[in-house]
Formats: structure tokens, sequence, C-alpha cells
């Protein structure tokens, strides 16, 4: 499994790279997701998961985005799924130029979806435009359901946001009213799928909702 | 309670004006407690059982560091702590000017211990000196046993670890001997406090740590 050193892009224009990786991505039938959430919140498990149960139906890759380890490469490695480990030279977020760097290291023929796994950061990913054709995040229940009060851009750029680890809703003082109401306040458009990945419950909503992202992104075409 | 608006500082040396802060606090009789984690992970209940046990021992004035919201001063304002809400501009970090100038809009007199709780990211506020006497950092169980390969410069400058949430180890797969030796591994002196703000258990021990460094601060001053 490769690890690749990566350092800040160079290019001129963050979002002028974004879009060029965008067009590349379509061109190749591939809808790149960017899936950011704080650290710990159950990312490298909801990709599991997912592969897991559409490996069958997508061909599917991975890009892992840390400061430093290669453990979240290696677990995608064991499912079976193409994967590729990138470090970022101690930088708090990905940009558009790292991932298309990544993405070519790693080899995009063939692939249906990719995730760029960001860094753990609810706030630095946000301010910047990965070339992604989605933009997820992941909120797990025990972090709060007072994040979006906290971390608004995050949930103002994302197209889809995860309330992730259900299965600890009886242990942890978690208003899912609360954190919906909050979530939308900020971005009316948001679709939400409070899932666990532990258990399964949720999940095929998610899944559901990725098979159909694809299929209306290589449409557009 | 205060919500002040803050920008980043245009200090040439944000080194200089950390030592300069040092030097205010140390003359003052307040040790600043500089606490940083990942959001959710517990730092305002940490603080607020502080305030609740330490309260009629030492005088605890709290600056609350947020991108946006006022929700964690309003809880420590509640415990009749003394409070101000800093907003960063956006910024994920605090800086040693940024953290001077809320102090003194909170005022430090008669203050014997003074938290900042720095903005909720893992990566960032660790790279920059914010003036305190003392590093803390938080890790809740449920954000997993592996984060200090992932963001190994938070555990190189921390002086103590509190590791958070311990009543809910029954309902994650958090290896604590792991997480101790790999934070352990980042940094040889580092202070680790197992411990649950919700039911108590470990507080005293992290609370004992807080009043003794406090005096050994004023005993150097």
């Amino acid at each position: 499994m490769k690890v690749i050193e990566l350092h800040e892009s160079v290019t001129a224009s963050n979002d002028r790279e974004a879009d060029r990786l965008r067009d590349e991505m379509k061109k190749n039938g591939t809808l790149l997701i960017n899936l950011m959430s704080s650290p710990g919140s159950g990312k490298t498990t909801l990709l599991g998961r997912t592969i897991r149960d559409l490996g069958n139906r997508v061909k599917i890759a991975v890009l892992e985005a840390d400061i430093d380890s290669a453990v979240d490469a290696e677990k995608i490695d064991a499912l079976g799924a193409r994967a590729v480990q990138v470090h970022t030279d101690g930088m708090c977020h990905m940009d558009a130029g790292m991932t298309a760097e990544g993405l070519h290291a790693m080899g995009m023929e063939g692939i249906d979806l990719a995730f760029l796994e960001n860094v753990g950061n609810l706030i630095c990913p946000a301010e910047f435009d990965t070339g992604a054709g989605k933009n997820v995040m992941i909120l797990s229940v025990p972090e709060g359901d007072d994040k979006p009060l906290k971390y608004p851009l995050m949930f103002q750029k994302s197209d889809a946001l995860v309330i992730s680890k259900t299965d600890t809703l009886p242990w942890f003082d978690f208003d899912m009213d609360a954190c919906v109401r909050r979530a939308k306040k900020l971005n009316p458009d948001i679709v939400i799928f409070p899932l666990s990945a532990k258990t399964g419950e949720g999940m095929e909503n998610f899944e559901e909702w990725l098979v159909q992202e694809r299929k209306a992104w290589t449409n557009l075409s």
C-alpha cells in the first residue's frame, strides 16, 4: 500500500485547480466525495461499511489524508478496495492540487466512486475546494448537537450530513431534532443521514444516495 | 456576559507576545491553562465540573474561544465563574495576541487559575504558543485510541493529557494501554488523567494537579 508525502500546492488558484479536477473526474465517470469531520467521528468505519455493502455494485477507491500514520489506509486496503495514504506535511486540510496528486498516484481507471477522507478537522477543510463533486460531513453523536452553532461553515459547505454512531444515542445527551434544525437553518438543502456504521442502522439510505448521486453525476458528463 | 470579536494578531513575533503574556500572568499570580481538543471531546463539561469542585479553593476564570455562538461561555457563566466568549473571525486557533486581548477584556484581578478553552481542533492550536503556563489536551474515549498516531504534534506540545468520557469505555473499542503507550512514546513527560466529568471518576487527580501546578507557578514568580 502506497504512502505519499504531499506538500501544499503551488497552484496560484486553488479554485481553478479544483474545477480542472472536477472536469477530469467527470470525464473519467468518477464521482469524488470529500468526506470531512472531527477526529474520531467515524469516517473510516463509515467507509469500511460502505465498501462492504456497495463493493459489488460500484468500484470504490479511497484517498486517506492524515498528518501522520497509515492506519486508515491499511484498514481500507484490508477490505480489498483501492487505497492510498497521503501525508499532508503537517497541514490541517487538503487542497485541490494535493487531492489531484493523490488521485493520480492511486490511479482512477475504472473507479466509479472515489472518497477523499480529509484530515480530521471541522474547520479548515471547509475553506478549501478539493475538486470533489460532493462534500459530505460527519457529526458523531458523542460530539454533541451544538456543533452547527460553533462550526457553521462546515455545515454550509456540505451537501450531506451523516449523523454517525446513533447506536450510542441512549448514552449521550444528544437532541436529534435540535441538531437537524440547526443544520437546516445554516443550509436548507443539506441532506441528513442519521446512521450507525456499527449496527448498520440507516446505512442503506446513505448508500442509496451515493449510488443515485453517482448516476446523476455520470449522466451530467 | 461579554462576547468579543477578535482578529488575527498583527504582532510580528507570536512567540515574543506569548512570553510577554506569560510574564504578565506570573506577576498577576495567575496560572493560565491552554485547553485543547477536538470538537465535542468535553472541554466545557470538564471545566464546569472543575469550577464546581475547586471554586471555593481557587478563583477561576474562563476565556471561551469559538468561531461562532456563545453557548460555552453561557454555561460557564451560569456556574458563577468569570467568563468571556471570544470569536476568532473564522480562525482555527488562538494566538498569544488574541489571548492577551481576551484576558484583558475579561479582567484578571484576583484570578488564580485562568483557562483558555481553545477552538475545537486537534491540529492548528498545537502550532501556536498562546502564552499559557501549561498546555492541557483532552482526548475523549469515543474518538479512539489511535489519535496519537495521527495528530502527534498536539500530544508532543501538551504537558497533560486528559482522557475523558471514561464512563463510556464499555461501549467503545478503546484500548487505554495502547493509547497511553502511544502518547508516552511521543512525549515521555506527559501526565495522563483518565476521568469522567459526568460521573466524577478520576476528577480529583486532575484537580489536585491543577492546584499543585498553580502553587508551583506562583512560587516561581
